[in-house]
């Protein structure tokens, strides 16, 4: 059983990364970490972006590149139990490698493991990402207080929760149907979700803000510039969050939300069942809903 | 100072009393209480529907004839206070009329005076506005609570404040310029505003509702049917609350809210002024805003 | 204005003096003070009994003779603030007559006059009625906390409001429309109570229980004994207090009643009016309802 | 041991749909989830309908044909813990059929299991009972917030009690002599109650309501419309739930109450003993008690 | 081990029964739940008496015949726990006897054993005693709430505490040197005492009081009626409970007390040990004591 | 007005000073603060003793000489109050004595006047009485906490409520018939009662202990050493305390009592009435009762 404690990062592939961060930082309000600048003499990596959003050194890294997204990244207490997981990794028959000790320095990490769930999803376990403490400075004040939770994609959402509940501390929050699996690893009701889709990707990335106005703040924001809302505002009955889905450049979704649940007694929550087909099951204030854009795992087949 | 305990009713004129009626129940949600049928031999009465909200007999009534608005209501604390209103109001130079005991009957008060503001809109004070028990027989589960406030139209909202605070217990609570002057006659931030407008009207009648998602799921009620959104889902800074202002037929324009501020240290509260060219003056949210259509007064020139 | 501390006690005539002092006793639980025999060498002196329910000496005279309600008591705070009363009332034209110190005495109080009030009723006011320490043997234990309150008829409640708000410091905490009047003297929602009613007399008199499961109780004890049930369970609006009106010998109506409003802010409370003819306007559980049946007041023309 | 996490359903057969229906939506109240009609070509499935009370997609489902229940749903907690409770039932001799597919969509669940226990009660297994979040749209304001608890009949109170003990995670919450066991599987006093009887059979379905107000008005209601009372109003000493018992159609009994215990502290709960022929041990408000009428056990000898 | 969950009853013999019963009743307060009269035909069942205090069926049983105590009554979970502790007995060497179906029956209980402890005190364990909904009917207001506890004589306290607590799960609260040993076996700190006498019996009866109030009024009710004061009232240091010792008719000791201590944190407490021969170890009030008149085990040697 | 701030002491004349000496210090507990040995050369000076309870220097002195009462000291708030109080009394019509500085110093306050009320009381009116800091040094451990409260006899306690009431701060808390008036000066119940007598006197000094157990333990003790017990152990029904009553030497009355009724919402207090006839009144456990011994006045005819 391996232990994960949070989401660390995404790392998504970009065409046009000028735009991506444009995007990342204007209209999302993350803080640009490291300007999109190759270092000197290192030409032949490619140019990146990170982007920060809470104490993580950055959540968020966008690789100029194929368009798609990269890897999903989730941390394990510490570098023994990195070194565990690999081994009952390996020993699962999953094919693991380990990451370079200059990707971990690139990802702000100790150390870090790869490999594919069953599906196709790249998955990163890391050691020891790095924490900074002074404020971010949030390229507009959208009110972001956290990276919240992260959403893949899998044909077979029973089958994901097999995966995930097999070899990780993840344990099912709510069903809604086949359509979708809500996976807690602390607390929070999700912060790992499997949406059903054709083939693996990103369904969308999420960040927490402050308070209701928030959310509703930037609908308005991002509406007046033509940004696509993808769903809501809107709540969703599992979580009781309030959200906001919205289409970022290549296929990426964000979504802002408030109010997430909180699991406090574990042992007493049962898993409810919502069936997609009924109305409120996705959006308890009954407005429109379709399954937000999901970016496509880059290298997939 | 004539004490003014509560809101009591808004009297409405309307050419179509039977779409009025369906869309005071059916959209908004309201109880009919009384069928509008005529009595019988009353030929000469003019069709009516009274519409029921709350602990209120009827807080709408609703009076097949010309469409305008006809008068609003405001409680006195009991028959002789309603006297001595009657002698302040004259001899304050407003010309005063008594209600008939039938009329009386037919608002369901005790007893009730008339007269106009100074700006031309019919007001009525009445005592003994009766109380029903029962549970509110609500036509769809919208969550209402109460009939919360009601607003007027006049050219100049200082003069109407000079008007209301000579003459009532009523407290500015927030100024919002010249557009607005918001007032308070007991706890709740405003009982009673009024807004510039060209003329004498109501500009529109506010209900409570008892959670966030019920003006959510209004929202997509209202919208589904094609019933016009004035203005929302958004937020005034003023009270707090989150409101939905929408037109029902005839150019009445309801509104509900959730979450009006109350003001429990009256002494202590300082009326604010907000400059409604600031963005985020009607809507801490920042979405578009315009005044709601005001349904004229009845019988003004 | 004469303050009136408390409720005293009820004094009834009655034509069968065991009957009533059995019913009064196994079937409404109090307990019986003083034997129903006359004192030695007394003999000019009717047959009367005391009844106890709480730290009054006690708060029900019976006297044997005609059928009829003989007065009603209220406290006043002391002497000195009833001979004040007694000045005040004859200033205003009332007849006032000073009780003998045998009747005082045969009263359990200090001292007391007596006086109608402008519609028939007998009322005296006493000051300094005996407090007794010991547990009260109730006959029966039907949970009887307190004598609650007691209830008056006259033909007009609205003039009756006025003889007591003029001259007495009760107010009007609810009308039942024209057809009651309830008035407080302390925290609690009504301690007195004026009916409409043909002539003068008591329409009730009530005693407070301690849990709601000693109404029902009660309810299915008299029903088994064949007690007429006059009115409920039910449940005022008004004071939201559970009722049981059921009649004893001689047209005399007892009431339990649980659960009675206090009101604890009597500055904010406004009096409502609830219209007797709208359902639930007596029950808010919408259950039958009729006026108990009164007992006129003995020596009313 | 086979934990339950709740009553699931109940399914009964009624040979007149449309009369059901009429009694279970416009009598009981609860909402008509699908219509009573057939899908277009399933010319062989028997009319039905489905009512809804709360979060639970139905708790009741009428099925046209023979009068007499059919099954009782219980939940538990997901598809592994189906799989193991009929893996466990079928060692334990019990004849388990699992339910189809189509069966499953039916019911609104993932999937489920059905048996029959040693007195010929048919009961199924659900994984996966559908949550629905859209406020339930009652028929009529009965104040209902969810299905409570339902009563099952056998020949030995303590014989069943030993069949879920041994089976189950179902503790004895208090007996009432041999003439029932109560039973709890969560902190309610009691969600599954067996009653002795002479055949199996569905002894009463159970909802509660919000306040005491809402069971008293239905009392008012039912009694009005002819509906029979078969017991109460009265309070049960066991759960301290305010009860009241009234006959459907088909000799189906329904139940409302109010304020049921919880046991909060499960190992300090001792199971007491009530002898049913002491009064107030069904009733503490000691009214007359009866056996509600009990619906056989369809297909039952 | 055997788990006490409280005392349940005594069984005592006396030769007078009436005299025991008016005694019971009149002086002590108890009520009378079945009169003392054999039933029809029963000609060979000796006269007895059943007393209640409280929601037990009756918590003392006077049998008429020789005069002494016949039985000391202790509750067990259940029917299982009994049969397991018949087991345990007999396995230890006791002589255990079942009760007869009628022998429960009239013990009110489902079913009992009967055994003596290794001093002669004859004991029995019930299952499933009777518990009694409607409020008690208390002869007179003597303010009792519950049957408190009883205390066994033995020769040696020490020797008495191995046995209790080898077989059960009675916990020594605190020693008085080895005149007494208070035991536990629920939070009360004590249900159970055993105190050093020549041979077995019983020497008191204890009753809860509600208030200190109730104590000194019986301390006074008592001595005007000539009933033999053995103790008190006083106040023992180790349950801080308020007392008075009465002697009854035949030997019989009773006790009321007030105020006794409740070890809530079991683990935390540690027995303390009191010379009997220091002032103040039995009465902290200094008051004079000696040890109550004990009824000696009816049918020992 | 003259305002009372506390009770301050009691001068009472002994016979034989010894013995007074050793019963107010061995037996009452009190601390002597100064020797009974005359100053140097004070030849005519009577022997004298000052006993210590509390903060005040003393609030007992006991003069050689005859036997009586000699005066009951009260605080007003300084000197300036105490010569208007001089006034105050003059004006009414008393006979006033300022008392001499070597007086004054003996007394240990600033000043004092003397008067005596209608009935022949000596009182006492200080300024400034010495507080002391140290812990007193009780004589035994009898609990004493204070100096709780004086009672005088008058033939007319209506009589003695109007001096009391008419010149000073005193307001009745509650009266016992005609044959006590309890006052307070402030929170406490009563720093001043007056019982009806014969003649002028000190009919007791109370002091309050900490706790009940002070109360019994002293019960006791005093009756061990043959000391008169007067009445209780009891407790007033008016105040609420557990009191006991014993006589001193030479006829002088000590009370101890514990748990004292404060009045802390002042003007919400309304006296009650009790009947010393009826049973409780005194003592509301119901134990005998008769008025304790009264010391006369010294001096009076």
């Amino acid at each position: 059983m391996i232990e994960l404690t949070d989401v660390a990062y995404v790392r998504s592939g970009v065409a046009d990364l000028d735009k991506a961060v444009a995007f990342a930082t204007e209209i999302v309000g993350l803080e640009l970490v490291t300007p999109a600048e190759p270092a000197v003499g290192a030409q032949s990596e490619p140019r990146s972006a990170q982007l920060r959003a809470d104490w993580r050194h950055h959540c968020l890294a966008l690789i100029e590149g194929g368009s798609g997204v990269i890897a999903s990244g989730f941390s394990v207490p510490d570098e023994d139990a990195l070194a565990a997981a690999e081994t009952e990794l390996e020993r699962s028959g999953f094919t693991v490698s380990r990451g370079s000790s200059s990707a971990a320095r690139d990802r702000r990490v100790g150390s870090f493991i790869g490999f594919s769930d069953p599906f196709g999803n790249r998955l990163e376990l890391v050691a020891q990402q790095e924490t900074i403490t002074r404020p971010v400075a949030f390229a507009r004040p959208a009110g972001i207080t956290e990276f919240g939770h992260l959403c893949l994609d899998a044909p077979d959402v029973r089958e994901a929760y097999r995966f995930w509940s097999a070899h990780f501390n993840a344990r099912v929050s709510d069903w809604i149907g086949d359509a979708a699996c809500l996976m807690r690893i602390d607390p929070v009701h999700h912060k790992l979700a499997v949406f059903k889709g054709d083939g693996p990707g990103l369904c969308h990335m999420n960040f927490q803000v402050a308070t209701i106005d928030d959310v509703f703040r930037s609908w308005h924001f991002l509406t007046e510039r033509g940004v696509e809302i993808e769903m809501g505002p809107g709540r969703h009955p599992q979580s009781t969050a309030i959200f906001l889905y919205f289409l970022g450049p290549e296929g990426f979704t964000y979504e802002y939300s408030f109010g997430v649940r909180r699991i406090e007694d574990d042992t007493a929550w049962r898993p409810r069942t919502f069936d997609p087909a009924e109305p409120g099951s996705i959006d308890m204030w009954l407005g429109p809903t379709r399954k937000p854009t999901t970016q496509p795992q880059l290298g997939a087949s």
